[in-house]
């Protein structure tokens, strides 16, 4: 395993439609959660640089300004900021760039913040719309659900995965959002509150498809070897792995999978040293219920094709053989695009320390995964190996 | 020093007006033109992640797309392909990012890409007047000239400046900009042309702004100890600094000075281990005529005050005692936000091997600095110091 980086802190913000918070008082709020969750106190003039995961700051009065308006409104004016954007992987990529700037030695204390504002602006006009304004010629009209219904479709084609397996997806994740203070959507739904929710592009229907939220979340990662002073449970980077695909859906090798997540998950593996088996649980992009069952394949804790039944089978549940979003995942605990993997990480970190209450998994390795895929749906996946050594 | 990774290719694509170009065109020359700089030639295949700096896709039809979708128009689809987004510095710190990445061991062949397309919309919906739209209570009616301008008349009141030596910048950069091919402008001005140039913002006439311009650069960075496979003329990466400010003028402590600049330079000479008379040339940040002037009393080369005086005196002149900005600048050579800084390092890769044609300056002790400032003007400030062995 790489562990040469800590995570001594993580945190977040409840997510959901925050319109009485701006993006600064969102971004305080996580840094303010990740301070508090060091278990030693945390002194926030230790922080000596930060990355800050925000994927649409242009859309939301942030023009020009990027992450570097963050540190004056932390209480850090002066620092070194910069902005990570990498669509969807935003968080999961200012992530790994925090731990190398850490590995190599230039910083010691790092925070990493991804925060998103996805709520000021309506549907039309915000950043799911624009997400697919994309490529001039190829892809209006695109909209996130299209780019990923015909991975549906091929999928039940292909496997005969059906539309109950899919809202099997939307009725475990919703209930674990339910038990997870945190999440944007904290209600148990139905199967048939699924099938029957309006249809967005066939199959999608409403309800398998995440919210818009706003939300923040922080992490604080040091040297593996400074670990001590900041906590007696500690967590570290086991590895990490980021591939690129074709962007654009005419140039796509597979429609039942996303090749990126195979390659950044075996880039991650090798990274860490360990295989999927070895896993304890995930939190994984589920953007879509489709998606969740694409990822549960690629990331290989499932054979493909198989995944839709392994959800039915309840492999992937509290309790389960690997489960996987425990938090509530995109569908039910939101999907605040920079701040969505920070949290994702921040439920890895609390799992693997068994602080994650009503939601605590079995931690059997002390190996927890971090997935995510995006750009025009599957242009680029990041995935971060957490790991706590097992006593 | 540092110098634990090293700058094997460089290279920049000619800037313009590129409206036969696409943003993934430019970026794709930029590859190959740091490709073919490289000394015993270069296999794409070896690039195991690239950074690529890009301030404002989201405006230009790249939305939601980041910098991932380069690897795919260059041919290294699969890659991990990294966003870095910091203002005007958005460049500078993706060559940092991505030289802590290669030091961190996690990433031996390093790309370092910056693009930008500014000319593909009017002036009105572009990206400098988005860039300053910004907080949506204090900064209506912000352009750039206007958030410089008060620094100009601040330095005229306490030092004495004159729009002479304002002016006399600008004939230097431009006068430099036309011994350099890859210059958006290659004419020589005069003095009084930058006097009697439109008004934009007193007093800053026309000339004495950038022009907006379209343009990429390119980095191949390696570790230290491999640059023997690529080159018998090394360049390595002898520190940086980062550093930000309060991003909102009613927050500015000073302005007759750039308080990140100063910080990030002192951050980049203690990690070099040096200062600013070891330094043979500067590329700096001169989007305005006063910022060359604010920026070569902040990194040190001459004292608070007497920057305008040093100008009027020839020191940063080609054969004055610091050259500065030989390549053009911002001034001449152009702007294109996230390419300007990977093209200034380029200049100063140039200059360090000895390879700037008419624009060579006297190498004496192996040090160049690249510098830029950004973010509301002056949020953010980053350094980056090559050196080269003086044999």
């Amino acid at each position: 395993m790489w562990n040469k980086v800590a995570v001594v802190g993580a945190g977040l913000i409840k997510f959901g439609e925050l319109f009485d918070q701006s993006y600064e008082q969102m971004a305080a709020g996580a840094f303010k959660a990740a301070s508090e969750a060091v278990d030693f106190g945390f002194d926030p003039s230790l922080v000596d640089a930060a990355f800050v995961a925000t994927q649409r700051g242009t859309l939301w009065g942030q023009e020009g300004v990027g992450g570097n308006t963050v540190p004056s409104a932390i209480g850090l004016s002066g620092i070194p900021c910069t902005r990570i954007e990498n669509a969807c992987p935003s968080g999961s990529d200012a992530f790994r760039v925090g731990a190398m700037a850490v590995a190599s030695g230039v910083h010691d204390v790092v925070l990493v913040i991804g925060v998103e504002k996805m709520r000021d602006k309506s549907t039309e006009e915000g950043l799911l719309a624009r997400a697919a304004a994309g490529h001039p010629i190829y892809t209006r009209g695109e909209t996130a659900p299209v780019l990923f219904a015909p991975f549906a479709t091929r999928h039940m084609h292909e496997f005969g995965t059906t539309r109950e397996m899919l809202a099997h997806v939307a009725v475990k994740n919703h209930h674990n959002g339910a038990l997870d203070p945190y999440a944007h959507f904290q209600d148990e739904i139905t199967v048939e509150q699924v099938l029957e929710s309006p249809p967005v592009c066939h199959p999608l229907h409403l309800l398998d498809c995440c919210p818009q939220t706003d939300g923040a979340a922080a992490a604080i990662l040091v040297p593996a070897e400074r670990a001590a002073e900041f906590t007696d449970k500690p967590v570290y980077v086991g590895g990490f792995g980021v591939a690129t695909d074709h962007p654009y859906l005419h140039e796509k090798s597979t429609f039942v999978g996303l090749p990126a997540t195979v390659a950044a998950s075996q880039r991650a593996y090798e990274m860490a040293g360990l295989g999927p088996s070895d896993v304890d649980m995930a939190e994984v992009h589920d953007c879509f219920t489709i998606t969740e069952i694409l990822d549960i394949e690629d990331l290989g804790f499932v054979e493909k094709g198989k995944g839709g039944q392994a959800v039915l089978d309840g492999e992937t549940q509290l309790g389960g053989r690997i489960p996987i979003n425990t938090s509530g995942g995109l569908l039910a605990k939101g999907h605040p695009i920079g701040a969505t993997v920070v949290a994702q990480l921040t439920e890895c970190w609390w799992q693997l320390r068994e602080e994650a209450g009503e939601r605590q998994v079995a931690i059997r390795n002390g190996i927890a995964l971090q997935h995510n895929v995006g750009g025009r749906g599957s242009g680029v996946s990041v995935v971060n190996i957490l790991t706590r050594p097992v006593t």
